[in-house]
């Protein structure tokens, strides 16, 4: 018996103790036109076809990376419902006996590809703004949306969220704002126009700091609005409020920290913070593809782990939102406008890299859908800062909040040893 | 030379150094009428008067600890604003080069006197419902209460806190909830009468049990609301919704986890919880006066030490709102009506006890206005439950808030797959 026909016969009984050990999820395999296998009597969500034998050992050898590689080859398909066959995986019970000692042996087998991806490390961001362009909103929001209803377009959800993020910030006119990785500066630049705030944005970018200047430009803000290219790190001066929406995920939990001090030093006394980042419900590492294809060094934070910014630095969380399911729902934009987009991109970036997205996106959907991942947004001050909205309602009616009083003032109310 | 002129001759200069130690604050000490020392040139805040020499031993060998026991004894007066001095001492800056060593140096003198007190350390739950009802609410909330305003009464603000707590649990009619640690039953009571659900509600107190079942008979809900004389780790069953307002304090960090693993175990997959309890902006010990006298065992956590109930056990975090100004709000109100009920409450526990409330209130107040404690509402849910509120926007609007698609649905908007 030669070997592609020794693969033909244990080929399928191999797949069977994968699907069992992802609990018999309805997907079916399909190997290369040879067989198909499971999802016996259900319509499957979805048909992963491998195209060759040498795929499948791939796959049962390391199916948590080798699943992206053979994807974005060409040499693993998904025919059906991307998003749903991911969720499944992810949510898939961890371990089956029998089936997860075998999957456990050969997986020690699995070749040391390492190596291979180094060069592929950037991906993410040296795409080009073009590409970005055909797939995010108007404004060019990279990070998650918020829906006042789940029925809003993503456009009406990216400026919802950059008021939702203003408003927790209870910015006034003519306070200055530093921001910690700016993207293309659609945040700095809502804030000045409407609320007139001066606005300075740090971004370790050059091509998103470039296309930032000449928006800004473009809109007449450069006066009141400063890109500068450079480390979160490096930020000093003082400040009224400060902000970092999606930068957090890209800084290690061992620079946390050092994080929090920075913001406490150029934090004015009467202040307040936002940080809004990508997170865990528990302590757990990015999936391997995604860490070492999409996101190299990303770690998102339990908030048990993201306490280090604020405790050991004097400041005080006021409020934290979860807004998973809204990131779920941006990523589901994002992917829709991403397949629409499709012949562009695959003529902009190559049919691979295309591939590589369209997992990362679908890939997203599933992780917050299935919350391996989830989002949070943390309001805060320095400890004993008086000067805060009194309640969270203006988040919601949009009437601009009442501060309470300057430091050695009276309390709202005027109730102090008055009552 | 003799003792007690020898003391009215170091005193003064001691009283300077405790002073230089707090940061010189406006407050003006007062030696049993053999001298006054202290914010010269302004008005003081307030003057401590000392009626005997022995007294300023104990209160300059340990005044975390003398301050309360010579307040109470009589021996310490506060004439001004109580609240006031407390505040500056908490708010003082921790260490002032030799001051700071000839005070530790004279700490270490302190008499051991930690095992008096034991036979006391029942204080604050034994002092009975006649007690309570002359300085709470008249609903009996000893929690703090959410004044939509500050210039809201303690009424309307305990009830608004209890409709807050309900909103956050997005309760429907016919719903089961658990309740741990539930006081007077009020909130149990509010529950079963305005949101149409029954109640299970756990208390180790068998006087507060009494009380509760009382006023549950009396108010016809005694059918919908039951209260169970046991502790928290008892609880069992399955509830639609979990929540705790007040106990958290009382329960040992070491505890954390099992009280996550009881939550975990009752709850509904599409269950939703809250945990209200008193809270640190970074880890420190209580005041060790207050730990003895008014809550022995009590550890007011911070947002880091609370994920551990979270975290392990399945439990992903919603939302985070910080209500300390809210609580100083409140401690106040209790403090004018405390001092108003006075003589009340001096005939019924005498004046010694009295006096121990007195300085536990305004040390409240004090603290959560200088934060050194917070309030935290801490919302929560299962890992993957998608059955709750889209945005917290009917916390504000009162509507009742459309719930995600029961497990297995299209998600809000029919999103899902069909973008």
């Amino acid at each position: 018996m030669d070997l592609a026909s020794a693969i033909d016969r244990v080929g399928p009984p191999l797949v069977r103790v994968l699907l069992r050990r992802l609990g018999d999820p309805p997907v079916r395999f399909s190997l290369w036109g040879a067989a198909e296998i499971g999802s016996e009597g259900r319509a499957p969500l979805a048909t992963i076809a491998l195209r060759d034998r040498g795929s499948l050992a791939r796959l049962l050898a390391d199916p948590e990376y080798q699943f992206g590689e053979l994807f974005v080859a060409g040499r693993l398909a998904v025919d059906g419902d991307l998003v749903g066959a991911l969720r499944l995986a992810f949510a898939a019970p961890r371990s089956a006996g029998r089936a997860a000692r075998l999957l456990d042996a050969l997986r020690r087998l699995r070749p040391h590809d390492r190596g291979h991806a180094r060069g592929s490390a950037q991906h993410h961001y040296d795409v080009g703004n073009e590409f970005y362009r055909l797939w995010l909103d108007e404004r060019m929001v990279y990070t998650c949306a918020y829906f006042p209803t789940p029925d809003d377009g993503l456009e009406e959800a990216q400026l919802a969220k950059l008021e939702h993020v203003c408003r927790k910030l209870a910015l006034r006119k003519g306070e200055l704002v530093f921001e910690a990785g700016a993207g293309w500066g659609a945040l700095a630049l809502h804030m000045a126009r409407y609320h007139g705030v001066r606005v300075r944005a740090w971004n370790v970018s050059r091509e998103q700091v470039a296309f930032a200047r000449e928006r800004a430009e473009k809109e007449g803000l450069a006066g009141r609005v400063e890109f500068v290219e450079d480390d979160y790190r490096n930020i000093h001066g003082r400040c009224d409020a400060f902000v970092s929406v999606g930068m957090l995920e890209h800084v290690g939990a061992e620079c946390y920290r050092t994080l929090g001090a920075v913001i406490a030093r150029v934090l004015a006394p009467e202040g307040r913070g936002l940080l809004h980042s990508i997170g865990r419900p528990r302590a757990q590492r990015l999936n391997r593809w995604t860490e070492r294809r999409v996101f190299p060094g990303a770690h998102p934070p339990t908030l048990r782990e993201m306490m280090e910014i604020f405790e050991p630095n004097g400041l005080a969380v006021l409020d934290v939102e979860n807004l998973r399911r809204h990131y779920a729902l941006t990523a589901r934009h994002w992917l829709a406008r991403f397949q629409a987009a499709r012949p562009r991109i695959d003529a902009l970036v190559g049919a691979e890299r295309a591939r590589t997205w369209e997992l990362y996106l679908a890939g997203t959907v599933a992780s917050f859908e299935a919350e391996t991942i989830e989002l949070f947004q943390v309001a805060f001050a320095r400890v004993g800062n008086d000067r805060l909205p009194w309640t969270r309602a203006h988040l919601y009616t949009g009437e601009a909040p009442e501060l309470g009083p300057a430091a050695g003032g009276d309390p709202p109310g005027g109730t102090r040893g008055a009552l």
